[in-house]
């Protein structure tokens, strides 16, 4: 998908909602167990719950894979499933030195069709650069987490006096344009936020930490937002989860409503 | 697998020799391709030839993922056909906030039955504990790679002087221990071997690299064991792709065996 269907769908839509498809067999509604494929039903469940709020879906691929060869399956009876409309994030923290990066980028834009995946800034530029090379597909490669161990390497200051964080955007400025590279960046740091925002004004941001994780949303939407929106704010957890009963899909359909309630003044 | 059945098996075959398998279906000998499944043919081909010579595989995750569902039960196929005297590693490279890491661990340890996982560090110590909770099971946290986008990040210098690469061993050594814990160290750098080593007196390293990287394996031993060997020097392409004729089983094997041969004075 171009920049220019993604911010398209986002004006008519009034939303940058992403909703997190990290579904756990142990967290959704009791009789879904009862289904053949507890998961898939559960994950087309919340598609239709959602899709008229959210522009973007993005599983996770950590719950999938703990399910073997099957959870690969599920993967993409549940990517079939999502509107044509919608952008796709396969959230792997892929990254690895060149040849191997290449297999990674085939494997989530030819043979599972996602529009983008998230991407581990640590081993340089050729772990990166592979994610890059395909038209309409985007590299989303981490800045500023949202978990605690954010501090341990990513806020370190360099020698120049930069955040390690703000080097990998600089860097990584020179690698990829506002048509194929998004960067990451936690809800749970605004100042951070503002601060890379001035490093790429015009780049995508894909935002995590709202809800579950305590960012807030008014506060990350003044932060980071630009002219052409320029961000997705994910929520997983508290939209999946909102209820575990009967009443699950109007839950997470409420939870999806309220985060637009807010969204739509900047988009 | 423990620490001591690790290097008991080291010491029996006087070998630290770990076989990459980044099988590529491009690249292997072509009258393989008739078989009903030729990269678990070719796996287990170079399984047959190698294990006198090795003491661990590590199946390059990418090489699976390209292939869909159907790679994963390839990668368990291969992982079944290993001996139980072998240590293996899940080439991987994950990563991620603390449930999502979880999960990750779950994959390899429970749902495949890999050692160990390679895992990045950028964010931090809740993304890398997780791997280590696990009894017998073993987390090798990327610390400096053989790839020329280790510049970018890995050897970026802190205000505090170090490598970024030096901070993150010296962190992780206080998250895991020897029984737990590896490095990545690419063999492509002895000078940060050397002193990777004296951060991390005891650990084992894990060193890529070697061969089709252009890293020399004499000057890798002389500056990265320690007295109980510790080292996992891994060789893929070198070995796997020997020659694409109907010798490459006698290539793979003559190719372990002049790199245990050198390995024999240290292991």
């Amino acid at each position: 998908m171009t920049r220019a269907e993604l911010l398209a769908q986002i004006r008519a839509k009034h939303s940058c909602l992403c909703v997190g498809l990290d579904t756990d067999i142990q967290k959704i509604p009791k009789h879904l167990l009862k289904e053949k494929n507890p998961i898939l039903a559960f994950n087309k469940a919340i598609i239709d719950a959602t899709k008229d709020y959210c522009v973007a879906y993005k599983p996770n691929l950590a719950f999938y894979e703990v399910l073997g060869a099957r959870g690969w399956e599920i993967l993409e009876e549940t990517l079939a499933y999502i509107p044509a409309t919608h952008f796709t994030i396969a959230d792997a923290k892929r990254g690895d030195i060149g040849n191997t990066s290449k297999m990674y980028a085939k494997t989530f834009f030819e043979t599972y069709n996602f529009d983008s995946v998230t991407i581990a800034p640590y081993m340089g530029s050729d772990s990166v650069q592979p994610f890059l090379e395909f038209e309409g597909k985007w590299a989303i490669l981490l800045a500023l987490t949202s978990n605690t161990g954010a501090l341990d390497f990513e806020r370190l200051k360099l020698e120049n006096d930069s955040f390690l964080y703000q080097e990998v955007v600089e860097k990584a400025q020179q690698w990829g344009t506002p048509e194929n590279l998004m960067y990451v960046v936690g809800a749970t740091a605004p100042d951070a936020l503002k601060d890379i925002r001035k490093l790429a004004p015009e780049h995508f941001f894909l935002i995590p930490g709202v809800g579950a994780q305590g960012g807030d949303l008014e506060e990350v939407m003044e932060a980071a937002t630009n002219k052409d929106v320029g961000v997705l704010v994910n929520a997983s957890r508290s939209i999946l989860y909102a209820s575990n009963g009967a009443d699950f899909q109007e839950k997470a359909a409420e939870e999806a409503k309220v985060m637009v309630e807010v969204m739509k003044r900047w988009c």
